[in-house]
């Protein structure tokens, strides 16, 4: 371990934070005094808690969950508050997070279930006077720079906790940001370990579609030999789905049926649903006392911390694993101050005493829990619309109705830096260069993601575009045993299977638009656009599709493809693409050698890729290695 | 009296609260026990205090300060929170009002300086099982039709003040919205009574001019014939600006020659600033105790509630005013979450003993106070980028750096609601049609402003559009009389001067794009469009432009003009249009019949247009009276 972890707690902590509800730190976590730790400020007042600590000049602030207009905090305003479609850079977000990493070795969780508020970086009145600036100042006349933050050295960072008398801080020192981030996820109990065909390409439904079009669109992933895992079914699937019945409609009058072909095809299905629930749901009766004060859209909100509710739910959406479901789609469980305020009040009270604003902070992440009951020992990767601190463990992964380019790239980096996953979807194309390279940053993301819900069609035949769509489709299936092991790492030591390049190197502080996938890097270009300045470590990559060699430093990059480098010395495991994974799905692996691979390694996961806790065994091959074994078959 | 107030103490009231700082109400205030309203709940718990109310499946609610994004509420959640660029209908304002009034013959406002929640509308789990729905649901595919806010009619109104262990509540019941809201501006001492002078037109020049480039401005309004009463100048006449050192730059050395040279072309001069007091600023010493525990750009914060910083802020101002300055634009006074939170923290201490929380909701009209307290009896009409509660008797109008039409169009309707000014300001404009009709709208608000703060030349003139500008500022210029005595109606009877057609027309309640300037209806045409539809109210109208008879309804209008409305019976003065109004300006009026005027009284406000306090003689008109009176010449 290159980072430590230390607790300290300050006042009297609520009883409801993000800690009381994840699994064991799979790292050992040192207490400390607040005394020796005279650097940090901490007090009380009606308002709640609020702690200070000193920045640099230097210090770059990264984190704070899935933050989709914003990079480096420091000079920001960050509330973390629970929202649907946030746009701008408020700290709002389906998922925030109370943690951030900087780039001075150093880390701060805070373990609060509130909508902390992150002031990163402000100067005080210090009481002295100060000497007057000297000299003429420039006159702007653009807001931008006129809000441009402008912090002195002396500027502290300040964090307000309303209405708690205490907080626990988890402090991480690191070499690294990736040290420190793994070091957070370990906090969390280790990353989520997805089925082998969760990886896979993932295509949800038009939400009018009845049971025949489901049928017919597996059908034509098959027939177009367009690789496809999972299916996905929107709302249409319930018989009332705002709020939810949870019960199948009569546009699916033989589902079991349905099931059964799906399966036969090799599909698995994924349902699509949120919490609130209809009276028209078997269990409505028996979830009234488990519920908050507050009715959403007619439906009862359950209180997942009980075990009542946990109990009543999972139990119900067993029976829907049992018939043949692999997954569910937790939609609308953040809030929705950006669309109309439908969800409960921050004021709600829950059966468990827990408030509406804390219910907000672990609702998504308690859901997540109970729908992992309810799957028992099968594994999944499904999706949910919030996810709150620690919630690595948990195999869901975000998605937002926003659909700005630059924002889903924006989450694809950040999303890393705080135990989350995010899949910047394709749902419609505004020309054929948009589709393509928005199927290109999915297919490189933890989850290629092709979300159809308002398009009776698959959204590239309007554009002739099945070939190019084919093309991506195969290679994110090449990639899966990679994609794998680099999930088995954030599993076993916290390492972020997608992250930003600055977790990594340090010199990338500033690089916003380009990630990690494993350790490849990945350089996305924009919809309508043929090329970009790619900025490349120091060192020596080369070009996955070219083969070219480039150094360290700022690249004019122009192609098709999705600019991606790997790092010489790697040897670059690629599968044969199948159209999905099967249970005794045997890949055919080419070990593709970029440079000097004299030393080099790589390490391939074996596992039955579907069930938790199954056997498992790390493969280490070296170049001109072609062992045995059963998910693997390397080619000479 | 149409209505009537009632006081309602719930808990213990807040020290800091609007109430504190406005002037004496000019209506009877009623106090009611909390045992005498049993339909309203209250309770305190750590987060705060909590209130509901029941609403009815009818009730629509309005108000809430200047909300740009949203007309009527009812389903919303308001968050009352000081923001600037709010670009969701979430309830952050630039000024934000925990005020709303309904369409059911009352209004509450909660004496609050917190960030108030109003949930306007949600269903509770009473615990009863409830049957299930009935019948097979439609599929949505949209999302703005999956959020809509489904309420039954046993919803409540949910309001939450954070950190507050109690509240004042005013209840005002009313015959009409205009009655009610009238009522609301009356407990704030009464709408504001600007200079007549303030009522003509404004242009802010660019920011980067220097004090020739002000004057070659000043002549070319005057050669081109261009009405314009105020020339603004923007951050660049200050010798630091981010933050203020309210000290001359040396842009304009001859500072005192130019304000002489302005006067007497007849303009009036409104400096720019904010009360962020950078360290250049002659007073910044002195200012230290009397100021926050943030700094903002390196500069401290006034706290104006005290009367030290009041006195050192408003005496150095005074100094300005001497020299020949009319007003003041106050900037930066509102938040920053979508802006990257340059502001102080919420958490901020002032020496008053306020938080940042409050202070936000203060800060706007205690500036304004301070302000005001500068000019002495002088009148004026400035700008503010932040008012709360209570603030009509401030003679202060909001604008925002958002730039959609249909933005501003909603702020001239909502402002009003709330004891509100808003300037739909022209700044840029894309085509020739952006620049009219964006025109029109300012020249039929409160405030006629252009503000080219970025733009060097007058920004018609790249349109070649001059003629069209100079008809549409000629046209403000004849409404000055009748606007004059609309702002008295305000300042007297609490009747805002620009209001949303609901006020007076209860059938209007879904009408959010037209409204009352005085008491003619205005129905703005957006950029690029040739017409739009117009509902009328019941009874007959006249368009001011061609005369034409309209019943009530929904009619289908083209013209290159704004739609404008003249009820039956209306008598209307319009005066021949002068470029700018001096203290002894006689008006040519020309009385102005429209339908049948045998009993039509036109109403005109006489006095010195400038000073606080000048004897005033309401002059009542009737058709072909030509009384002699000192400011108007009753034309033939």
């Amino acid at each position: 371990m290159k980072a430590t972890l230390c607790k300290i707690t300050y006042g009297t902590p609520e009883d409801f934070v993000p800690s009381r509800f994840a699994p064991s730190p799979k790292l050992p976590v040192r207490t400390l005094s607040p005394d020796s730790v005279p650097e940090i400020t901490f007090s009380v007042s009606l308002r709640g808690c609020r702690l200070t600590l000193p920045l640099t000049a230097q210090t770059k602030i990264y984190g704070f969950g899935l933050q989709l207009n914003a990079f480096d905090h420091r000079g920001n305003k960050v509330t973390c508050r629970v929202n649907a479609d946030p746009r701008s850079a408020s700290g709002d977000s389906h998922a925030p997070v109370p943690f951030f990493v900087t780039n001075e070795g150093w880390g701060l969780y805070a373990d609060t279930a509130r909508s902390a508020v992150f002031q990163c970086g402000s100067d005080l009145n210090t009481g002295r006077s100060s000497l007057p600036e000297t000299g003429e100042t420039a006159v702007m006349t653009d807001t931008a720079e006129l809000y441009r933050a402008r912090t002195s050295e002396a500027s502290v960072l300040t964090l307000e906790i309303p209405f708690a008398s205490g907080v626990d801080l988890y402090f991480i020192k690191g070499d690294t940001v990736l040290d420190i981030v793994s070091a957070y996820n370990l906090l969390a109990g280790g990353g989520c370990m997805p089925p082998l065909w969760g990886l896979g390409n993932f295509y949800r439904c038009c939400g009018q579609f009845r049971e025949e079009q489901v049928l017919e669109t597996a059908d034509d992933f098959r027939s177009l030999d367009l690789p496809c895992d999972t299916l996905g079914l929107e709302p249409g699937w319930h018989s009332h789905s705002y709020s939810c019945s949870f019960v199948w409609s009569e546009r699916f009058p033989h589902h079991k049926a349905m099931l059964d072909r799906l399966a036969a095809l090799g599909f698995k299905v994924n349902l699509w649903e949120h919490a609130f629930t209809n009276p028209a749901a078997p269990f409505y009766d028996k979830m009234i006392p488990f519920s908050g004060e507050y009715l959403v859209w007619n439906g009862l909100v359950p209180d997942f911390s009980l075990p009542g509710a946990e109990e009543l739910f999972s139990s119900y959406h067993k029976t829907l694993c049992d018939e043949g479901v692999s997954g569910f789609k937790l939609d609308e469980c953040d809030g929705s101050d950006f669309t109309g305020g439908w969800s409960f009040p921050d004021c709600a009270r829950f059966p468990s005493g827990m408030d509406g604003e804390q219910y907000h902070h672990l609702f998504g992440t308690l859901y997540a829990r109970t729908i992992k009951k309810a799957l028992g020992s099968r594994r999944t990767l499904s999706e949910i619309r919030n996810l709150g601190a620690l919630a690595a463990p948990y195999p869901f992964v975000l998605y937002s109705d926003l659909y700005d380019f630059g924002n889903f790239l924006t989450g694809v980096v950040n999303s890393g830096f705080s135990g989350l996953l995010w899949a910047p979807e394709l749902r419609h194309a505004a020309s054929k260069s948009d589709l393509i390279r928005r199927l290109q940053l999915t297919a490189f993301s933890a989850h290629s993601l092709i979300n159809a819900w308002y398009m009776e069609k698959m959204p590239w035949l309007e554009f002739d575009a099945t070939d190019e769509v084919r093309r991506i489709l195969r290679l994110r299936m090449s990639f899966l045993p990679y994609l794998y092991t680099a999930f088995y790492d954030y599993h076993t030591e916290g390492k972020p299977p997608v992250r930003a390049l600055v977790c990594d190197y340090p010199d990338a502080d500033g690089i916003s638009d380009e990630y990690l996938f494993g350790d490849l890097l990945v350089a996305p270009i924009a919809p309508e656009q043929d090329g970009r300045e790619v900025w490349l470590p120091d060192g020596v990559w080369y070009g996955f599709f070219d083969g070219r060699r480039y150094e360290g430093g700022v690249h004019s990059v122009s192609t098709n493809d999705i600019p991606l480098y790997v790092k010489e010395g790697t040897l670059l495991p690629l599968a044969d693409p199948v159209s999905h994974v099967d249970p005794d799905t045997v890949f055919d692996i080419t070990l593709l050698p970029f440079g000097d691979c004299s030393d080099a390694v790589c390490r391939l996961i074996e596992d039955d890729g579907m069930t938790d806790g199954a056997d498992c065994r790390v493969i280490t091959l070296r170049q001109g290695e072609h062992p045995a074994c059963k998910r693997y078959r390397i080619k000479p």
